[in-house]
Order: C-alpha cells, then structure tokens, then sequence
C-alpha cells in the first residue's frame, strides 16, 4: 500500500470513529492488548529479525532498545490496558453560554481527526501512540525507523486483529510501510489528511519538520535545561538537585545540560558540588566545561560557544557564572529549548521573577528538571513533550490529543 | 525605525510586562482610553489625511470603513474600556498536582509573548487589537495597510501616551511604520521575536501567512458556511434561517454561503425559500446558482463546480441537493473552510450525527450561522475566527491569547 492509498484509508476510517462511543473505544482497547500477548510469539519472531539485522550496525544501547521479550510485551499489553481505564477526553463541556433564550452554545473537546507519528527505533511506541491516539479519538498513522519495522509491523497487525475481534474498522491505527525518507515528507506534506503530526526523535527529525512540514505540527523532546543555583540557595539541597539532574539519566530530555551560579555563591558552592559529581564519583564522573570565571574556583574543561548550546544527553555539565537573577533569566531565555529550568533559591522575590520571566514549558524552584513528565504531572500518561507555545506545551496527554468545537443547539434562532 | 529595531524593542519590552501586575494593566488600559479621547483632534486630522489620500481610488464602502469622528473614537475608548474590566485571563491555574509530598505542580496560563497583528484598513482595529492582547499580557506588534496607516500612527501615538503617563513602558503598543510587503513578510518570518502571528484580512494576505510565515500563525476568517436542510426540517422554521443566514449581512464570514438540501423535502421547500428570499425580497433578492437537480424543481442560474468553493459575500448561494445526512456531510467537510455550519432537522439522529461529522470550528441545529462570535459564544470579546484546529478554534477571546507553563514548586525534591 502507498502512502497515499494509507492516508486516503486513514481519512475514511475517522467518519467511522466518530460515531463509536467511549465503550466501544474502550472495548478496543481491551481487544488489541489481548491481541498482543495472543501474538507475542510472531512479534518476538519478526523482532528477531530485525536486532539481526541491526546487530553490528548500531550500538548496543540501540540494540537494548530494539529488543522486545515476553515480559515487555506483557508490558505493553498493560500500558494499552492502563490508557483504557483513563477517563475519556473527548466531548467535555469546556464553556457554555446562552446568549439568547434557548441557544445553547457549548465548546466541546472532540478529537483533531488523523494524528500522524514518526518514531525512530523503540517497538514499544508502536502500541503506546496507538492507543493514546485512540483513546483521544484519533486514527493513528503510524511511520517507524527502519530498523524496527518488522516489529511494529507485527505489532500494529497484532492490534487490527484486536480492533477486528472487537467489531470496529482496523484502519484505525495504520503503520506506513515506506520506511526511506520519501513516506516521512509525504506525511510532513500531508494537507487534508493529516489533522496532526508529531514527530518523536532525534533533532534532526525535528528540524525537517519544522522546515518541510505543511501540516500542523508539534515539537518535542530536545532539552537544553538550565538550574540556577542563586545568591541564598541552600548548597546542599542545591547539590543534591543538581547530581540528580545531571546523573540520573543523563540521556533523557529532562537532564539538565547547563548550570548557571550567582558568583556570590559560586565560591562556596562549586567546589562541594565538583565533590560530589566529579571527585566522589565511582562511575562516570563528570565532566564539567566551564566559562571564565568559573575556571578561576575550580578545574575543569574550558567551556567553548558551543557547549552552552548543546544537548550533550551524557556525563557534561556546561557551568556559567552570572552577576544576578536578571542575567540568568536573560543567559536561559537565550539558550534553552524552552524545556525545563530550575532556580535554587530561598529568596520568593527571586523565586517569583524566574518564574514569570523564564519562557519555558516547565519552571521549578528548589527541584530537580527530572520530574517534567505526563505521569508526574498528572496527565495520566504521555504522547512527548512539547516545547513549543500553541497548543500544547510540556508534556502532552490526552487532553492535547484533542481540539474543541462549539455545538450550538437552538430552536429556530436568527440574530 | 526599521521593522527589525522595532520587534527587538518589542522583545525587550516583554521582560517588562511579565513583572506587571494585573491592576498596573489594567491602569495602562484606562489610561489608554483616555488618551484616545484628549487626541481626538489629533487623530481626526491624520484621518483626514488618509481619507484624502484614499478617495477615488477604493470603494465608498471602504471610504466608510476608513472614517472616524468624534464618536467612533469616544467607541473605540469605550471598547478599550470594556477590554479593561474583563478578568485577565493570565495566571489561571488550570490543574494541579502533587506528584510527591511538598512538590506542587501547577499549569498555569501565561502570556503568549509578544503577539503580531496585520490588518487592513479600519483604523478602530489599532485600539482593539492593542487592548486584547495587553489585556492578555502580551506586548502587540500591529502592522497596519497603507491607506489606514496615518489614522493609526496618529492612534499608537495616543495609547503610547496612555501607557507612559500609567508609568509603563510605551513599548507594550508598536506600529510598524513599513507598509510594504515586505515588512509584512518580515513579521511572517521574525523567527525567536513574534510568538504568535494573527492575520485579519482577505484571502490573499491568509495565504500569503500559511506560505510563507515560519513563527506561530493563526488562520482567520475565511468562512465557506453551509446550511443543510435534513428531510425532517420545519420548513418554516429552515426558510427563517436561511434568509438570516444569507441576507443579514452578507459581507460577514459567518454569512451562508452554501444551501445542502435533502432530496425528500426539496420540492416543498425550495419554492418556499426562493418566494422569501428571492420573489418577494424589494431590495437585494438573492441569486440562486443551482445544481442540476435543484434546477428541476426552481428556476435560477445554474451552478458551476466553483460556486461550492467560492466566499460570495454577496447576496448569492449555491443550491446543492442531496441523498441524505451522510451525502451532507461528506459535501460539506470537502468544501467548507471550517467555519460555520449549520443543519435544520427535528430528527435526533441526524443531528448528532452531523454535529458529531462536521469538522468546522462551529456547529448548529437549528440555527442560524451568524451566531458566530466572540460576544454571543460568552468569550467576552474577539481577536477574530481561527478556522484551524491547532490551538484556537473559532472566536479568539483573551483566553486564546495566552499559553500555559508548568510551575513546579519544591523543597529540594528529586527524582
């Protein structure tokens, strides 16, 4: 099938998924995790195929990431279940009005139609997109990295044969069988039939889409978070965050990337912080690039341009010293990502500043950047984080898998 | 000033107005409506000017639409006024979590940034425009059409003055002074400077945005509304509307453009409606441009393919005649902008489904489609009609104008 013939399918099925009711979608929820432990053994079959393939290619945190069991299936199984028993996001009653006797206009959350992912190479976005769109009310077209897609094509037949058993079109989640770049601008280009594209990946993805796509869009993921240790900072708390920041998991979105210090602090602070991540550290110490006048308390690789826009996704720290909060504010809203930024400090005036000045998705005081996250933040789940202003910023649920419409129901009203 | 200066000028001044509170605001606003009325002198005489400079070459319409007198300006302070006493839509707390003990998270609405609007040539726009996106914590950018641009320098000028004497920056409110092409195309692209772009003109200045805008843009305007007549209709409660719809104002992007009659109720009523709004209308009867079969029951012009793709404005609509509710629907999500739309049926049924179907921002049972609007949909005021999903859908009011950000407040908590 053509990637063309798919999105003309996709488009038919969503007049279909209109009219289903909260049960029926989430019957199918049920049918399709029942139908991926029921072919748990021809997913694991093709899933071998492709980390043979992929084996010697990439490296073997790619090959970790590939690789599926019994168990993850289980889990995704669960993930699929777990989505079902959230509560519905479409058709709230976000505002009502009368304006006149027996005109009621109601703005209702209803589902965007066709949202379109592009993922790169983890089988288990297969059956998580799937079923967060679903449950949002969405047909989901599907476009996965080549070097899974044997996977997720097992997967998503997997889940038709569940939307089959449970009665509703199996065109309600599609996987595009074009793996070459052609069939990811084709979706970027996709006017009419793509009501939302969300590209998951790399930042090269997201740069093509920002450039090449037509369709309406939605930036995830890059993170260059900052955390500004201010003048009255506890140090140890300040500390504490910052090893948990950095060296938690330092390959995900939300680890921070820079550290910005007041330089009234900066000499008492640096050196006990360099104790902990760089001196005390057994494993993976880090590597810290410093500006200036930071070189001048402790040692360090001297910081370049570069760093300090960099998402190193690794064990480095960028650090800048600045005069103030002010210059803090104005170093961050000119470097980050708009992702996640953290001030410590037991100052409210600063507090409050930092916190409505930062243009940020997500802005902490005295906590770590690490809990930027749908489940932390109590969406219920999460489709990727946005980073940008409309529509939806920050983590996104199912609520952001939705726009509204307004529903006026009258009586033969004129104006 | 170039338009570059003006958008760092603008970029700057945001820093500014994140640290107002919501009374030094609204002071600004008042003191703004003061302003309009001490330069009214001033401001007429500019006008004076431009209407001087119009005459002749553009309609008396717009001549009209250009005009302002004592009274208009007293209107546009009084709308600046009302602006005023609205609730500010920023800083609401839309939901709340606390993921673990003692940190808060908070999504909370915020200021989008700095907001740009192009406009054409009614100069009561200026003070609107500026008023709405203050109000919502925004620094505006207007960039104005040429034969309006010395009204509205003339009214900047006014609502500077306002700003300054209320002791806040006069850079909240700036007017690019290029009225070329290109300085509009420079907004398009101010990539990092405009955080969102709000077209309000005719289609050309709508495609020109979609084409070639690389920041945040919102599509406005445009409406193709339909109104489809279901078997089960109140004959004389669809004659009421329709002759509403189409001939209260037909320059309005909420007037009908297109009638979607079902074949099963065609004989009876399109006599009917062509006695009121044709035969018996003195002034402006409506022309009717038929399809093939709606021809065989009424005489009008007959319709070619792009009389169901065109926004007449005028008084004329395209007659399409249809098998049932599904026909009606699968015609109107193909040609309509997604606008208004609107179906008169006494049939439960049909309605949900066609309220369900319908992908416009607006969606009526017996009603009339001119109830689209800021004011009727109780948002309070109207920025304009987005007619995109992304967003904003439908009247643009304050709260449209604002993002959200994730505050998260702590005690050292990590993750």
């Amino acid at each position: 099938m053509t990637t063309q013939e798919l999105l003309i399918k996709a488009k038919n099925a969503k007049a279909k998924l209109n009219m289903l009711s909260v049960d029926e979608i989430n019957g199918a929820l049920e049918a399709m995790a029942q139908a991926l432990v029921d072919n748990t053994d021809k997913i694991l079959a093709e899933n071998e195929i492709d980390i043979e393939n992929a084996r010697g290619t990439v490296s073997d945190v790619m090959i970790d990431r590939l690789s599926l069991s019994p168990e993850r299936i289980e889990d995704m199984a669960q993930g699929v279940r777990d989505v079902a028993k959230l509560p519905s996001p479409v058709g709230r009653v976000l505002k009502r009005n009368e304006p006149i006797k027996d005109l009621i206009v109601e703005k209702t959350s209803v589902a965007l139609g066709v949202v379109a992912i592009i993922y790169e190479s983890r089988p288990n976005v297969t059956s998580d997109a799937a079923a967060l769109a679903l449950k949002s009310g969405n047909v989901c077209v599907l476009r996965c990295g080549k070097e899974a897609h044997r996977s997720a094509a097992a997967i998503v037949e997997a889940l038709q044969s569940g939307l089959e058993k449970a009665g509703v079109s199996k065109d309600l989640v599609l996987l595009v069988e074009d793996t070459t770049r052609q069939s990811a601008n084709e979706l970027m280009t996709a006017d009419g039939y793509v009501d939302l594209l969300i590209p998951r990946g790399g930042k090269g993805l997201i740069t093509a889409c920002l450039k090449n796509a037509t369709v309406p869009c939605i930036q995830t993921g890059t993170g260059i978070c900052h955390i500004y240790v201010d003048e009255s900072a506890d140090i140890d708390m300040a500390v504490n965050i910052i090893e948990n920041a950095k060296t938690s998991r330092p390959s995900v979105c939300n680890a921070e990337e820079v550290l910005v210090v007041n330089k009234n602090i900066a000499k008492e602070f640096l050196p006990k912080l360099k104790e902990r991540i760089v001196d005390n550290r057994k494993e993976n110490p880090v590597e810290l690039r410093l500006d200036t006048e930071a070189q001048k308390i402790i040692d360090g690789t001297p910081a370049g341009e570069e760093d300090f826009d960099t998402e190193f996704l690794d064990y480095i720290l960028a650090v800048k010293i600045v005069n103030d909060v002010d210059e803090a504010i104005d170093h961050i809203n000119t470097h980050s990502t708009g992702h996640s930024e953290a001030i410590i400090t037991s100052d409210k005036a600063s507090a409050d500043k930092f916190t409505r000045s930062i243009d940020s998705s997500s802005v902490y005081v005295n906590a770590s950047t690490r809990f930027t996250d749908g489940g932390q933040f109590g969406l219920g789940c999460e489709m990727g984080i946005s980073t940008q202003k409309l529509h939806a910023r920050g983590p996104m649920g199912l609520e952001e898998l939705n726009t509204y419409k307004f529903i006026i129901r009258g009586n033969g009203n004129i104006r």
